[in-house]
């Protein structure tokens, strides 16, 4: 089986999980405060990989995850830029599992 | 902000923990046998909600996950049935974090 890695992955600017705190508010309702989603069909995000997360929010932003929650994902990552993104997933890639 | 449900979770199947680590066989190389993955740049699994697994891993089967990595999971989920994904996504699930 091939290992692909992701292209995003490579391009993701240090991040600042104090900033992503601030920058995760909007995040907050759907996915939990410190990550933990009150919802089952949600994804807990507290100590997932960064990198993962930052790859994931690329994917929605550049429209390669479609679907009602790729739609609705993708509006929430169009106020987002990459810093943001990156501080985003760091804040929420700290949060104890 | 909508809130939005996804299809695929009403149509999950009860999922069986146990066949569910089987089943897992070719999902730890990346994912980790346990769900901790190897790379920053694969999701950890691990106590993730079983729901959202089951979800994420309908949106690649279902080819609603582009890119690399989206069509790299598509051809892992050919060869699952949805009761195969909801075992694998329970077992997973029930790792803990």
């Amino acid at each position: 089986m091939a290992v692909v890695s992701s292209p995003a992955a490579a391009n993701m600017p240090e991040g600042n999980s104090e900033l992503g705190m601030q920058k995760a508010y909007t995040c907050q309702f759907c996915h939990g405060a410190t990550g933990i989603s009150p919802r089952d069909d949600y994804p807990n995000m507290n100590g997932q990989n960064a990198e993962y997360l930052f790859d994931a929010m690329m994917a929605y932003k550049e429209g390669n995850r479609d679907g009602a929650m790729g739609r609705l994902m993708k509006q929430q990552m169009s106020v987002l830029n990459t810093q943001d993104m990156a501080d985003i997933a760091t804040y929420y890639a700290e949060q104890s599992r």
